[in-house]
C-alpha cells in the first residue's frame, strides 16, 4: 500500500489544481482520475464551448460585415474544422495539465478511487479500473473532487442521436436546421447562443419564468431582447412534454402560461442543471453527509469526516471551474496550517459567454432588496461609451449596486461585449472590500468600454458625466 | 459683459467633462471651443482611431479564417466606407457632448477666449471668432484645457498631401502601398497597425533605442516582435533625414546604428509628439507659468495665477483623454470646497490600441528598480491560458511589479487581446493600495484571458499553478 500525504479523487479543475497547489507546499500527492485530465471542464465544458463560440462570433460578423466597409463572396464554413478547433484546443490543454502534473511529481493513478476504512490514522482507499483492484493507497487528508453530470428528467432522456447533452452538442457532426435547448442557465444559452450564431433556427424552453435565472432579472431581461432580436425563439414557464421521436425528428409540445406550442426539430439539447457525483465513493462507513446530490461542507470545504474535504461540483453550487480551483488551493492551504480564507460565494463571478456575453459578482437588485438594506444602484448603456460605439457594439449594460449607507459593493452586473473580461475589476473591489468611493477615484482608461464600470459607479450617485 | 462661477476654455474631454462636472454641482459655467466639441480625441483622436482599428481587426482577420473552419471568396473593403464609419460614430459622440452640455445647461461659446485682465475679483475674458470679438465674460475661477497639436520638425514638415499628420492619416482617400510611420509612441504604432492589417506595407522610424519608449522594455520587445512577424519593419535609433517628394512619393534616408537605409515610400506619417496649446490665451500679464511647451501646475492643477487651473495636454505629459477628464473633475470638486484627492500619474493607466494590445499603469521594471526597492516580479504568459488559445490570441504577456517588503502593486504591464479592457482590475488595485495579497484572493472568472492577471499575482511570489 503506497502512502502519500494527500490523496485527490478527480483531476477536473478542482482536483488537479489542489494537486499542483499541495505539491508547491512540499506535499507527497496523488491524484486519482477516471477519465481525462481536466474534468469536464476542459475537455467538454468551458475550454471547448469557448472555441465553438468563437466560431460563432465569427460566423455572424461574415454574416454582418457590410456596415464595416468589409465584403466576401461565398461565405462558408466546414463544421468538421470547427468542431476540430475546438477538440484540438481541449486537448493541448489536457495534455498540459498532464505535463504540469508530472512536473510537480504529481502521482496520478488512472481508475476510480473508493474509500474502504482506515489504516491507522489515515484515510485508506482503492483504486480500480474496469472493475478490477489496481492499487491500494492511503493518506491522512482526501479531497473529493468528483464533479457532477448532466441532470435527466423522466421523458426527457437523451439518447445520443437526437436528443443530446452537451456532450454531444459540442461535437455535431452536421447542423441541425431546427434546434430545441431545454434550459436557460449558462449552458443551455450559450449553446443555443453557438447554434444561432451558426444558423441553426433555435428555440430555448425553459422552466422558470425568464432565462439565466441566477443573473439579474433586468440583465435577463436584456438578455432575452437580444436572442430574440437575433431571431431565436424563447419560452418561459415552459413545460416541456414527453419528447417523440420519427423520421430523424423530434416532436413535442410546449405548455406555457401564454399557450401551448406544438414544435417538431431535427435535435434537442438537454441542459436542465447537473447532479454531483457522489456514487460510489465509499461514503456509507464514514461521517460524510450527503444531501441529496451533493457533498455538504463548511466555509473551508471541510467535510463531517476529519481529513476528507470536498471541492467543486460535487461540494455543491455555484458548478464553476473558477470555484472548484479557488476551493482546491483553499483546502491544501488549509491542511498546511496556512490559515486561508473561507471563500464566499458572493465573491465568485458568474460568466455566460453567449452573444452578448453576461457577467456579474456578488447579489442581483432582487437579492440585495431581500436583504432589507437600503440600495444605491447606477446603470450605464453601452450606446453611451465611445468604444463600444466604434466597435460596434452598442448593446449592453453596466449595472452596480451599493448599500447606501456603507458605500459597500453588493453587486455588479454587465451584458454586452467583453464584458467576461472585464468583470474581474468588480470582483477585485468586492474581495477587498471597496466603496463606491474607491471605484469614483480610480482612472478608467479611456477609450475603453470599461469605462461604463465607471460611469456606472457615478451613476449611482446620480453623477455620471456622459448620460 | 457675462459672469459665470465657473469658464471653460477648450472643448476636448478635460474641458467638457469639467464642465458637466460644474453643472452637476449647481455652478453656471460657460465653455468657450473654437472647432469641435470633444476636442481632437473625440474627433480626431482616440475614438475615430479605434474604429479604424476595429476595421483593419476584421481585415485581418478575413484573411486568416482558415484556422477556424471559415472561408470567403473576393474578400474586399470599400476604404470609403470603412473611413467613413470611423467619421459617423466621431459625429455622433461630438453630437452626444453637446446635447449633454445643453441638458446640463452649460453655455456654450463658439470662439476663442483670451485673459484679458481681472474685472474686480474675477478673471476676464474676451472671446473672439474669426478675429472679431464676439463676448466679453468674466467668472473668478477658469479653466484652461486648450489641448495639444502634432509637434513638427525641420525638415519634416507634413503638407497635408504626401506627408501626414494624424489629421490627414485618419480619413485616406485611397491606401498607401508603402508607409513610413515616424514615431512609435501609442498613436504612431496605432496608425502602424492600421496601415499594416490593411494591407500597406509599413516601416516605422523610432529616434529612441525601442519603439512604445513610455512601455516596460519587456513589453515593447514583444511588442516589436509581434509587428515585425506581420511584416513591419521597424528602425529604431533612427535618424531620419530630409523628406524629398516626387512624382506623388516621398524618398528619405535613415540612419541608425546599423546602417544606412534609402526608402521611398507613398504617404508618411509623422507622429513624433505633441505640444501644448500655450498660445494666444493672454498667460503674459498673468502669474500662470508656462515650461516649454505646457502650462506648470500642482497637483490639483493650480497655476500660479489663483482662480485659473489648467488640465488635460496643455498641462503636462502624459497626454491622455482619461487624464484630462479626471483632472476636469479634480479641479471642479476642489472649486467646489470638495477636497478631492489629488491625481497620482502612477494610477493613470495608458493603452495602445494595435495588434497586440499593449496596456499599463503605474511603474516599468526599469523605473521600479530604480527606486531601490527589492522587486517581486511575475510574469504569465497567454499561451498557457485556456481562452487564449480558445480564441485564437495565444501572443501575450502579463507581468506585474510587486515591492517585495510592501506586496504593493507597483506596476502591471499587459500586451495582448483585450488587454486594454482587462488593466482596469490592477487600476483598481493601484489606486486602493491594495497588495498582492488581496490579488490572490480574488476569484478571477474561467475561462477568462483575465486569469493570467492572477496567475502573473502568484507568479511573483512562484506559486503561478498553470506553468
Amino acid at each position: 500500500m503506497d502512502s502519500f500525504d494527500l490523496i485527490v479523487v478527480g483531476g477536473g479543475p478542482g482536483g488537479y489544481v489542489a494537486a499542483l497547489r499541495a505539491a508547491q507546499l512540499k506535499m507527497n500527492v496523488a491524484l486519482v482520475e477516471s477519465t481525462h485530465l481536466g474534468g469536464i471542464c476542459l475537455n467538454w465544458g468551458c475550454i471547448p464551448t469557448k472555441a465553438l463560440l468563437r466560431a460563432s462570433e465569427i460566423n455572424h460578423l461574415l454574416h454582418d460585415l457590410a456596415p464595416y466597409g468589409f465584403a466576401a463572396d461565398n461565405v462558408r464554413y466546414d463544421l468538421e474544422t470547427v468542431v476540430g478547433r475546438s477538440r484540438k484546443v481541449s486537448q493541448q490543454l489536457s495534455r498540459g495539465v498532464a505535463h504540469l502534473l508530472k512536473k510537480a511529481k504529481v502521482k496520478v493513478f488512472d481508475g476510480r478511487a473508493k474509500l474502504v476504512g482506515k489504516a491507522g490514522e489515515r484515510h485508506k482507499l482503492v483504486v480500480t479500473k474496469d472493475g478490477r483492484d489496481v492499487a491500494e493507497i492511503a493518506a491522512s487528508n482526501v479531497i473529493l473532487a468528483t464533479g457532477a453530470r448532466a441532470r435527466h428528467f423522466p421523458g426527457l432522456e437523451p439518447d445520443g442521436e437526437l436528443v443530446w447533452t452537451y456532450r454531444e452538442a459540442m461535437v455535431p457532426k452536421e447542423m441541425p436546421k431546427r434546434l430545441l435547448v431545454v434550459g436557460s442557465g449558462a449552458i443551455g444559452v450559450e449553446f443555443a447562443s453557438f447554434y444561432r450564431n451558426m444558423g441553426a433556427e433555435v428555440t430555448i424552453a425553459e422552466v422558470a419564468d425568464r432565462i439565466l435565472i441566477a443573473e439579474d432579472a433586468e440583465i435577463s431581461g436584456l438578455a432575452q431582447k437580444a436572442f430574440e432580436a437575433q431571431g431565436m425563439k424563447i419560452l418561459t414557464g415552459a413545460k416541456v412534454g414527453p419528447l417523440k421521436k420519427a423520421d430523424g425528428t423530434v416532436s413535442t409540445v410546449i405548455e406555457t402560461p401564454k399557450g401551448r406550442t406544438e414544435l417538431t426539430v431535427d435535435r434537442v439539447i438537454l441542459a436542465v442543471g447537473i447532479v454531483g457525483n457522489v456514487e460510489d465513493l465509499g461514503l456509507e462507513g464514514t461521517k460524510v453527509q450527503v444531501d441529496r446530490t451533493h457533498i455538504v461542507v463548511d466555509g473551508l470545504c471541510r467535510t463531517g469526516e476529519k481529513g476528507i474535504f470536498a471541492i467543486g461540483d460535487v461540494a455543491g453550487a455555484p458548478w464553476l471551474a473558477h470555484k472548484a480551483s479557488h476551493e482546491g488551493v483553499i483546502v491544501v492551504d488549509e491542511i498546511a496550517g496556512r490559515n486561508p480564507h473561507p471563500l464566499s460565494p458572493l465573491n465568485i463571478p458568474g460568466c455566460t459567454y453567449s452573444r452578448p456575453q453576461v457577467a456579474s459578482v456578488g447579489l442581483t437588485e432582487d437579492k440585495a432588496k431581500a436583504t432589507g438594506r437600503k440600495l444605491r444602484i447606477g446603470k450605464f448603456p453601452f450606446v453611451a461609451n465611445g468604444k463600444a460605439l466604434a466597435m460596434g457594439e452598442p448593446d449592453g449594460m453596466t449595472k452596480v449596486i451599493f448599500d447606501d449607507e456603507t458605500g459597500e459593493l453588493l453587486g455588479a452586473h454587465m451584458i454586452g461585449a467583453e464584458v467576461t473580461e472585464m468583470i474581474q475589476g468588480y470582483v477585485i473591489a468586492r474581495t477587498s472590500e471597496l466603496t463606491d468611493a474607491e471605484l469614483r477615484e480610480t482612472v478608467f482608461p479611456h477609450p475603453t468600454i470599461s469605462e461604463t464600470m465607471h460611469e456606472a459607479v457615478l451613476a449611482s450617485s446620480g453623477e455620471a458625466l456622459h448620460i
